[in-house]
Parts: structure tokens; C-alpha cells; sequence
């Protein structure tokens, strides 16, 4: 297990870090997780300023969940929490990249990562099943 | 070099494939680009129903330009194409991962991949050096 730990940035400090980010008019920016140390990418979920902030600020990373409109504390009800590890976005600042340390699992289905869809044969398929019963992370 | 190659998909297999991806109402899904072999994250990108119809049927990637409104075909210009090794997506079908062989890089700074902006000792820094001129790349 990895000792990497995000060296928390003070609020006063996020401005030129937000500056430097597009958001979308809705104020959003796609972020990209992905577990530091194998590489596995884990989900993509969206970002506001103020979840950008609350991550900055406290190591451990908040979404804002589109379809319930606040802010989404990863693992507040599921224990399975992401803790920023480095915080990156790209050349046109439109997209960010969250280097992680996923604790458990990071798809809601119980599997550790939420791209487990595929073509094999030119079939749709499911490649990946879930390491916890979903009901035990929500239940 | 891994000589992993995606099986081409016969557009006649297509539609069960794009029926599981959810579009946004411009008729777009985000498109992340993994290295396949390294796990490093190029890019993220946009696609259509028609860049992913080419992109299956080629094993070439092939996104949808949003800034010019029409097809690009990454590499087209500069030569640094992407060949698709697995095509993926995730459990709500909203978001796309394309593992592929990167040739030469993949940001149009000349950069391996797009994501060089960080955060150190709370200030914005560039942590990643072009390996190319771009010149060299659109000259």
C-alpha cells in the first residue's frame, strides 16, 4: 500500500488554481479518477468550484452528482472513499485527472471500477463482476 | 511494443453497441484514452454515433471535433494516430474508455499526454515537458 498523500492546498490558495479550469455553463468540469499506483481508472464523475475547493482543501475527494444537484461526498455512505493523491487537469483545462487511493470499491454495482462494459465477438459483454454485494455498500 | 490489436467490429454489429451508450442532447459521450499497456491517461475526448461506428469498424480512433463540428481523425494531421486495443464503457453507459497504442504523443503540445498541469506546493506548475515541437507535428 502506498504512503502517497495529497499535500492539502488552503482555500486562499484556489483561486489560480480554479482560474485555470474551464467549466461548462452549467459550471461543471468531467473528472477522471484513477487509482495512483496501478493505473486503473476507476470512474468519471463531474466537478463544481465548490467540490473542486472542498477536495483541495481536505485530501479526500467531493463530485457534485448531477442527478441529485449537491455536492457528493465519495463513500460518505458507502465507506468506499477516495483520497486524492495528485489533482490534474490537461492542456485546454476542460478536464480533470484525480489520482486516487480507492478505498474498496468505486462503482455503485460493487465492482472496483465502472468500466466493465466491452465488445468481445462484436457482442456487447460484461467483462468484470462485482467484488462486494452492493446491497452491504448501501444497505 | 505489444502487439495487441482490437478485432475490427462489421457495422452491421453496431447498433446493440450504441444502444448501451448514453449521448448527451448535442449527441456526444466523453472519451477517455488509456495507453494500454502503461495504464498512463493521454486524453479525454468527444465522440458521436458516427466516430464510434468508424472507430469499431476501423480499429482506428476517430472522435468528433467539437471545436471544428466534424469528424477528427486523431493523427490525421500530425500523424499520431491511436490504434483501439479494447473499447470499454462504463455502468451508466455515459462514459467511454478507449485503451489504445499511442504513436508518438498524444497532446497537440507535443507532450505525451494532456494532463501536465498540477498543483505543487499550493501554486499552479506545468509538470510534464513536450517531447516533440509542435511545429514539427502541424508544420
Amino acid at each position: 500500500m502506498s504512503e502517497a498523500v495529497f499535500r492539502a492546498v488552503p482555500i486562499e490558495a484556489h483561486q489560480p488554481i480554479l482560474n485555470s479550469i474551464k467549466f461548462t455553463s452549467d459550471g461543471l468540469v468531467p473528472a477522471i479518477a484513477q487509482q495512483h499506483d496501478t493505473g486503473e481508472i476507476l470512474m468519471m464523475a463531474w466537478m463544481n468550484r465548490e467540490s473542486i475547493s472542498e477536495t483541495l482543501a481536505s485530501g479526500r475527494v467531493c463530485y457534485w452528482s448531477r442527478s441529485r444537484g449537491k455536492l457528493w461526498r465519495k463513500g460518505e455512505s458507502s465507506g468506499q472513499v477516495q483520497n486524492l493523491v495528485d489533482f490534474r487537469w490537461d492542456c485546454d483545462g476542460d478536464t480533470l485527472l484525480l489520482l486516487v487511493e480507492q478505498k474498496g470499491v468505486a462503482c455503485h454495482t460493487g465492482r472496483r471500477n465502472c468500466f466493465f462494459n466491452a465488445v468481445r465477438d462484436g457482442e456487447v459483454r460484461v467483462v468484470a463482476e462485482p467484488e462486494v454485494d452492493p446491497d452491504e455498500l448501501y444497505g
